[in-house]
C-alpha cells in the first residue's frame, strides 16, 4: 500500500523564506510529508525543474455580489473560484456585503446561498460593514467573529457604503474587543464628490476624469486619517488596494513608528496607467476602478513598496463587470458619464503570473517575497494559517505547479472567469501554474479545469494573530 | 512751527527685517519720516537706548463674544483693547461669531454695535463660518469681502460650529474665488468626542482629562486634512493655534512641497504644560483651552518651529473666561466635567513681554523674527501691511517704545484685562513697553493708561497678498 | 533498519516564515524529511512542547585574534564554539584579520591554523582587509571568493584599519564584480579622535568618556557616506554592529528609497546602556565597544528597527577580552585612559536567549522573525544558505530545541567561553535551549558539552544571492 | 543750501520685509533720512514708478585669482565691480586665497595689492583656507579676524585645496573660538576621482561627463558630514553653491532641528542644465562648474528651497574663465578632457536681473525675499550689516533703481565684465537697475558707466552676528 494518496517529486518548493528542493507527500488532503526520497504515492508528480508554490489566497475579491451602484458582479462561486486557480489561486476569501438596514447574519446567509455547492476552491468571508448600529456592533459582529468571520472592511467613501470617523472608531473598537482585522477603502469622500461635481459641470464625463476625480490626494488624505484612528484605538488596520504615493508614504511612515498599519496593492496598479483610461469612446472605462490605475511614477512607489516590505499582501480586488452589459460597465446607460460606470476590474487569474513576470523574474522582489506577499500573508492575516498559505506538514494540500519559463500572451479567451474583457489583453508573461491543487486533488492541470462545482468549502477563519 | 507733531529720538527701530538707531517723525497720525536728525517735533520722545518697535498685532483675540457653550467673554472692546496696549498690541482683530441659522451680515453689525466707541487700539474682524449655506457663500461672503472683512475661520470640531470637508471645501472655494483668508482650528471632532465619552464613562471628569480627550493625534490628523483639502483647491490657509508636534511636523513638510499653509501658535503652547491641568480641584480649568498645552517635548517643537518659519504669526488666543463666574469657567456649573468647562485663557497683555524675554533674549528667535511673528506678518496675512505691523513712512504711527531691561512679575494685578486670574501669575519677564501709541497718539505711558474708549477705529482689511 | 538516524518527534518547528507541529528526520548529518508520523529513528527525541529551531549562525564573532591595539580575545575556536552551541548558535563566522601590509592568503592560513581541530562548530570566515592594495584588490580578493571567503568587512574609523573613501570604492568595485558582500564598521574616525584628544586634554579619561568620544553623530555621519558610496557603486552593503538612531534613520530612508543596504544589531544596543560605562573605578570597561552602548531613547529605536526590518540580521559582536588581563581590557594598563581600554563584549552565549526572552515573549518580534534574524538572514547574507540557517529538507541537521519556558539567572558561572565576566551578570531570561545539535549530531544536551573539539568544520560560503 | 545731496523721490523702497513708497535722502554718501516729503537735496532724481532697492550683495566671486588649475580669472577688480554695479550689486566678497604652504597674511596683502585702486565699488574678502597648519589657525586666523576677515572658505574637494575630516574640525573650532563664519564647498572629493578615472578610462572626456564625474550623490554625501561636522562643533556653517536636491534635503532637515546651517544657490542652478554642457565639441565647456548644473527636477528642487527659507542667500559664484584663452576654459590645453577645462562660470552682472525675472515677477518668491537673497542676508551673514544690505537710516548709500519693466536681451555685448561668452547668452529678462550708485555716489546711469578704478573701497567685517 502507498505510504501516500499523492507525492510530488523533485520540485523547488517555495515558501516565505525557503527555497527547497524535495518531495512533498499528501496524504488525506493534507501535506503528510515533505522529504528527500519520500515512500510511493498512490499517485506521482515529477515537478523535477518545476517550481511548488503553496496555492495562492486571493484576499480581495468580489463574487456574486451587488455592487451599491446597482451593477453586478459577472462572475459567480463557480466561475470565479473556476478563474483563481487555472492563475494558481486555490482559495479566496470574497465579501459578504451588508447593505444599509440590513442584518449582518442575514447578509452572511444569502451570500453562504449564493456559494453552497458552487465553488471550485474552498473559500471564507469578510463582511463589508456599511451600518454599523449599536445591534450590529455590539450583537452580531462578536457573534459573527466567534463563527468564523474574522475580519470586515470598511469605506470612507461611497454613498451608500461610507462610515464616517466616529462610526469607524466604533468598529476599530469592536474589531480590538474581540481580535479581528478591519480593512480599510480609503479616499476622501467628500473631495471626489467636490471633485466630481465640478467636472460634470464642466462636462467632462469621459473615463478619464474618473482618474482626475480620484485625487492622489483623497487617497492620502483619507489613508492618513484611518492610521491615525487606528493608532487612536490601538486596533491594527489593512489599507487596502493603495495605488498612491501619499498613501504609500504615509503607510510606510507609520509601520516606522511602530503603529500596526498593514497594506496591499494590486496588479491594476503595477500594470495599468491612467493613460489606459484615456481611450476612445467608453473603451477607457475597461480600466475604471477605485482607486483608479496613476501614473509612471506612481507605479514605481508600489513597487518599491513591495520590495521594501511596505505591502504586505497582494490581491486582485477582483470586480468583474462586464464591458458590454447593462448589469456591468454601462450599468448607469450606454456612454454614460464616468460616475455611473461600475467600478472594478478583474484580475484573479491573471494576479499572480502577472507579479511572478513582472516582478520575480525581473529581481524586483525574490521568490520567497513572492510566495508571502500572494498566499502566506493573506492566510495569516485573515486566520487561515497555517491550514492554507504555505507548504508545510499538516498544512491543506493546497498547492500550485509552475512553470517558470512558459510563455502567455494574456487575452480573454484564455481566461475562466466569465468575463467579457480582459485589462491586460495581449500583455505577455513569462511563468504560469500548470497543475493547481485543492486539498490534494487536483483541479486545473496542463489546461484542463477538474475541478467540480462543489468542490471548493467555506473556511472558518480564526482570531488573525496580527490582530 | 515744528515739522511734525512728533519725533521719537534715538532709539533703535526695529522692523522684521532692520535693526537701525534713528529717529521717528509723526504726522498727522502717520510715520512722516525716519531720519538721523530729524528736525523738531511739537512733541518729542527720548528713545536713547530703548527699543522702539511696530505696535503689535493680535490676530486671534476673542472679545465680547458668546461662545457656543453658553460662556461670554470677560473681556469687551473696552477692556480687550486696554490691555492690549498697556502690553505693546495696538490692533486687534477678534472675532465676529455667526450661530447657525444666522447671517452674517447681521452678525457683523451686532460686533460692530459692541465695537464702537468702546475701542482703544483700532480692530478689524475674522467672521466665523459656522453656517456656510449657499447664500452665505453665494451672496454674503463675497460682498463682505469687498466691505473689508478678508478672512474667516472654520472649525473642524465643536457640535455648534464644525464643518465637514464637503463644507470646509466649498468655504475654500469661495475664498479663492474672493481672495480672502482661511483660518482654521483643526482638531478630529470624533476623536475627542470618542475619548470624552470613555472618560466620562469612567468618571474621569476632572480638568486634566481635558488634555486626555484633546489627544495630540486628533489635532495632527485634522492638520494634515486642512491642509490636504486646502492642497486639492490650491487655497492659502492658515492653521491657528498650532500646539501638537503631529501637527508641526504636517506643516513643515507641506511648506517644504511648496503647499501655501501658514501657522500661528499662542504663548499658552510655550508657557503652560498639561502639568497645569493637573491640580486640585477645579484649579486646573485656569488653564483649559482648546487645543489644550501639551509636554515639554511639544513644547520644544513649538520653539523650534518659531525658529525655523514653520510659524508665522504669534497670537494670544485671549480667550478670558472669568474663574469664578456663572458665565466664565463655571458656565457647567460648579466643579463640572471637563466637557463643561468655558474653553480658553486669557493672554493679550503677555503676549509679546512673554515671548520677548523667553524668545528674544535667549537667543531662541532674533528680535526682527519677534516683529515679524507679533506684528508684520499678521498685518500682511489679513489685509492690513503695510498701513499697520511695521514702522516705515507712510504707515500708521502705531508704536510701542520697549524698555529691554525691565523686570516685571506677572500678576492678575498688574493686568489691565477684566479677568479675576492669569495662568501666568507669579511669571517673570525682563523687558516691557513703557510707551504705546495708536496713530500717534500716547495710548499708555510708564504705567498710565491715556486712551479714551472710541479712541480705536475699526479697519477694513484688503485682500491680503498672501491669499 | 530504522530509516532515520534521529528524529525529533512532535516539536514545533520554526523557519524564518512558518510554525508547524511535525516530525524532523534526519539521515548522514542533513535533514531528510518533515512529516507528520515520520518512521522511526535509530534515535529519537521527544520535543512535544518544545520549540524545534534552526541552529543560529552568529556572523559577527572575533576568535583567537589579535586586535590592533595588541589585545587578544580569551576565547579560542574552541572554547568560541563550545560557548556558542550552548546559546543555540551551531555555526559562526569570525573573521581573519588583516594587518597591514600583509598577505590576505597569509592571513586566512593563519587562521585556519587556529581553526583546525579546534572547532565544536562549523564555521566560516570573513576577512577584515586593512590594507587593499592593488594586489589585494586585484589577485588576492578574486582568488579567495572563488574558494569560498565571500564577505569583507572594513573600518571607517581605528588607525590601524580605517580606510579612506577612496579605498573603499575600490574595495566596493572589487566586490562588485566578483559578487560579495561588504560589512562596514561605520563611525566617523577625525570626530572620534577629536574629541578623543579634547578629552584627554581635560583629563576626563574613565571609561564613561568613551561614550562621548563615540558620538551618536559620529555613527549617524558614516552610516550615510558608507551608503552613498555603496550606492555610487551599486553594490550592496551590510552596516555591522548599528547603535544609534541617527544611523537607524538613514539606513531606513535608504532602504525606502531602493538601495541595498542591510542592517545588523547587537545584544549591547538592547541590554546595555550608557549607564553602564559609569561606574566606580574600571568597572564601566566591562560595557565598552565600539559603538558604545547608547541612551534608552536610542534602544527604543533598536528594538523598532528590529520589528519593521530595518535590521536584517542580530549578531553578538563577540569580542571576550578580559576584565583582568594585560592582554584583555586592561592591554594599555590598568587603570589607563579610556581610549586604551580592549574595545568588546562578549555575548556568542547570550544572543539567543536574551533576544527570545525580552524580543519573542514580550511580543515586540515574533518567532519566525527571531529565526530570521539570528538564523536564517545570516546564513543567506553570507552565502551558508540552504545548508544552514534553516530547518528544510537537504539543510545540515544544525538545530536547537529550545523550553520556552526555561527560566535561567546569566552568570559567568554557567557560561561556556573563556571570560572572566559577563556584562549581563544577573539578568534573568526565559526561554534556553536545552538540546544543540551540529549536522545531527548532539553536541550540547541538557547543560552537559558533548561535542569535542574538531567536530566543527570549515564552510566555505558561496557567493550570497544578495550581493 | 540743500538738507541733503541727493533725494530719490517718489520710488518703491524695498527691505527685505517691508516695501513702502516714499523719498530717500542722502548726505555723506549715508542714508540720512526716509520720508514722505523730503526737503530737497543738492541733487534730485525722480523715481516715481520705480523701485528702490539696496544695492546687491555679491558675496561669491571670484576676480584677479589664480586657480589651482593654473586658469586665472579674466576679470580683474576693476572689471569685476563694473560689471557688478551694471547689474545692481554695489559690494563684492571675493576670496583671497591661500596655496598650500603660504601664510594667510601674506594672502591677503597680495589681494590688496590687487584691488588697491582698481574697484568701483566696495569690497570685502573671504579667506580660502587649504593649508590650516598651527600657526594659521593659532596665529594668523585669529589676527585676521581682528581685522576684518571674519569669514572663510574651505573646500572638501579639488587636490590643491581639499581638507580631511580632521582639519575641517579644527577650522569649525578655531572659527568657533573667534566668532567667523565657516563657508564649505560640499562635494565628496573620493568619488569624483573615481567617477572621473573610470570615465577617462573609457574615453569619455567631453565636458558633459563634467556632470557625470560630480554626481549629486557626492554632493549630497559632503554636504550631509559638513553638517555633521558642524554640528558636532556646535559652529555654524554656509553651504556654497548648493545644487543637488540630495544636499538641499539634508540641509532642509538640519534647519528642522535646529542645527545652524546657512545656504547659497546660484543662477547656473535655476538657469542651466545638464544638456548645456551637452554640446558639440568644447562648447560644453562653457557652463562647466562644479557643481555642475543638474536636471530640470534638479532646478525645481532649488527654486522650492528659495521659497520655502532653505536659502538664504543667492550669489554668483562668479568664476570668469574665458573661453578662447590659454589661462581660461582651455588652461589644460584644446579639446581637452572635462578634467583638466577650467571650472566655473561668470554671472556677476546677471545675478540680480535674472533672479527678479524668473523669481519675482513670476511669483515664485516676493520681491522682499529677493531683496533678502541678494542684499540683506549676505550683508548679515558676513559682518557688513547695517552699513550694507538694506536701505536704512544710517546705511551707506549704496542703491540701485530698477525699471521693472525693461526688457532685456542678455548678451556678451552689452555686459561689463572681460568675458568672452556667456552662458545665458539670448535669455530674455524683464527688469534691469537704469541707476546704481555706491555711497551716493551714481556710477551707472542709463547705460554708462560713471564710476572710476579706485572709487571703490575696502570693507572690514565685522564678526557676524550668525556666527
Ligand atoms: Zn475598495
Ligand atoms: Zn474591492
Ligand atoms: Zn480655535
Ligand atoms: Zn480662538
Ligand atoms: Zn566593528
Ligand atoms: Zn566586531
Ligand atoms: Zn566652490
Ligand atoms: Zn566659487
Amino acid at each position: 500500500m502507498a505510504d501516500f494518496d499523492l507525492v510530488i517529486r523533485g520540485g523547488t518548493v517555495v515558501t516565505a523564506s525557503d527555497t527547497i528542493v524535495c518531495d512533498v507527500g499528501v496524504k488525506d488532503g493534507v501535506i503528510a510529508a515533505l522529504g528527500s526520497k519520500l515512500a510511493k504515492g498512490a499517485k506521482e508528480i515529477d515537478a523535477t525543474g518545476k517550481l511548488v508554490l503553496p496555492g495562492g489566497i486571493d484576499s480581495h475579491v468580489h463574487v456574486d455580489q451587488l455592487s451599491s451602484s446597482g451593477a453586478y458582479t459577472a462572475d459567480t462561486f463557480l466561475s470565479g473560484t473556476r478563474s483563481a486557480m487555472c492563475g494558481g489561486t486555490t482559495g479566496i476569501i470574497p465579501f459578504a456585503a451588508q447593505f444599509k438596514g440590513q442584518s449582518l447574519r442575514k447578509t452572511v446567509e444569502d451570500y453562504h446561498a449564493k456559494a453552497d455547492g458552487q465553488a471550485m476552491t474552498d473559500y471564507a468571508f469578510h463582511l463589508i460593514i456599511s451600518d454599523p448600529t449599536e445591534s450590529v456592533i455590539g450583537q452580531e459582529l462578536p457573534a459573527l467573529i466567534k463563527d468564523g468571520y474574522t475580519s470586515f472592511k470598511i469605506y470612507l467613501t461611497y454613498d451608500a457604503l461610507k462610515l464616517n470617523d466616529r462610526q469607524f472608531l466604533e468598529v476599530l473598537a469592536a474589531a480590538r474587543r474581540e481580535g479581528a482585522m478591519v480593512m480599510v477603502h480609503a479616499e476622501n469622500h467628500d473631495m471626489i464628490a467636490w471633485l466630481s461635481e465640478k467636472l460634470l459641470e464642466f462636462g467632462h464625463t469621459a473615463p478619464k476624469f474618473h482618474r482626475v476625480a480620484h485625487a492622489n490626494i483623497a487617497e492620502g488624505e483619507a489613508t492618513n486619517r484611518a492610521i491615525a484612528l487606528a493608532e487612536l484605538v490601538d486596533q491594527p488596520i489593512l489599507m487596502v488596494h493603495v495605488s498612491a504615493k501619499e498613501a504609500i508614504e504615509r503607510i510606510r511612515a507609520a509601520k516606522a513608528r511602530g503603529v500596526k498599519v498593514y497594506a496591499e496593492t494590486c496588479p491594476q496598479y503595477l500594470f495599468l496607467t491612467e493613460d489606459d483610461l484615456d481611450k476612445d469612446g467608453f473603451e477607457g472605462a475597461k480600466c475604471m476602478c477605485s482607486p483608479p490605475p496613476r501614473d509612471k511614477d506612481n507605479q514605481e512607489f508600489v513597487w518599491q513598496g513591495l520590495a521594501d516590505g511596505t505591502f504586505d499582501v497582494f490581491s486582485s480586488d477582483h470586480a468583474p463587470y462586464r464591458y458590454d452589459s447593462p448589469t456591468g460597465k454601462r450599468v448607469g446607460g450606454a456612454d454614460t458619464s464616468f460616475k455611473k460606470v461600475a467600478n472594478g476590474v478583474p484580475g484573479l487569474e491573471i494576479r499572480m503570473p502577472m507579479l511572478f513576470s513582472a516582478g520575480v523574474l525581473t529581481g524586483r522582489i525574490d521568490i520567497n517575497k513572492f510566495v508571502a506577499l500572494c498566499c502566506t500573508n493573506p492566510a495569516k492575516m485573515y486566520g487561515l494559517y497555517p491550514r492554507k498559505g504555505t507548504i508545510a506538514v499538516g498544512a491543506d494540500a493546497d498547492i500550485a505547479i509552475w512553470d517558470a519559463e512558459k510563455k502567455v500572451t494574456i487575452s480573454i479567451d484564455m481566461l475562466h472567469d466569465d468575463m467579457d474583457y480582459t485589462p491586460y489583453e495581449g500583455h505577455e508573461v513569462t511563468g504560469w501554474p500548470i497543475i493547481s491543487m485543492v486539498r490534494g486533488a487536483i483541479v486545473w492541470n496542463d489546461g484542463e479545469v477538474l475541478a467540480k462545482p462543489g468542490d471548493g468549502k467555506f473556511l472558518r477563519c480564526d482570531v488573525p494573530a496580527t490582530a
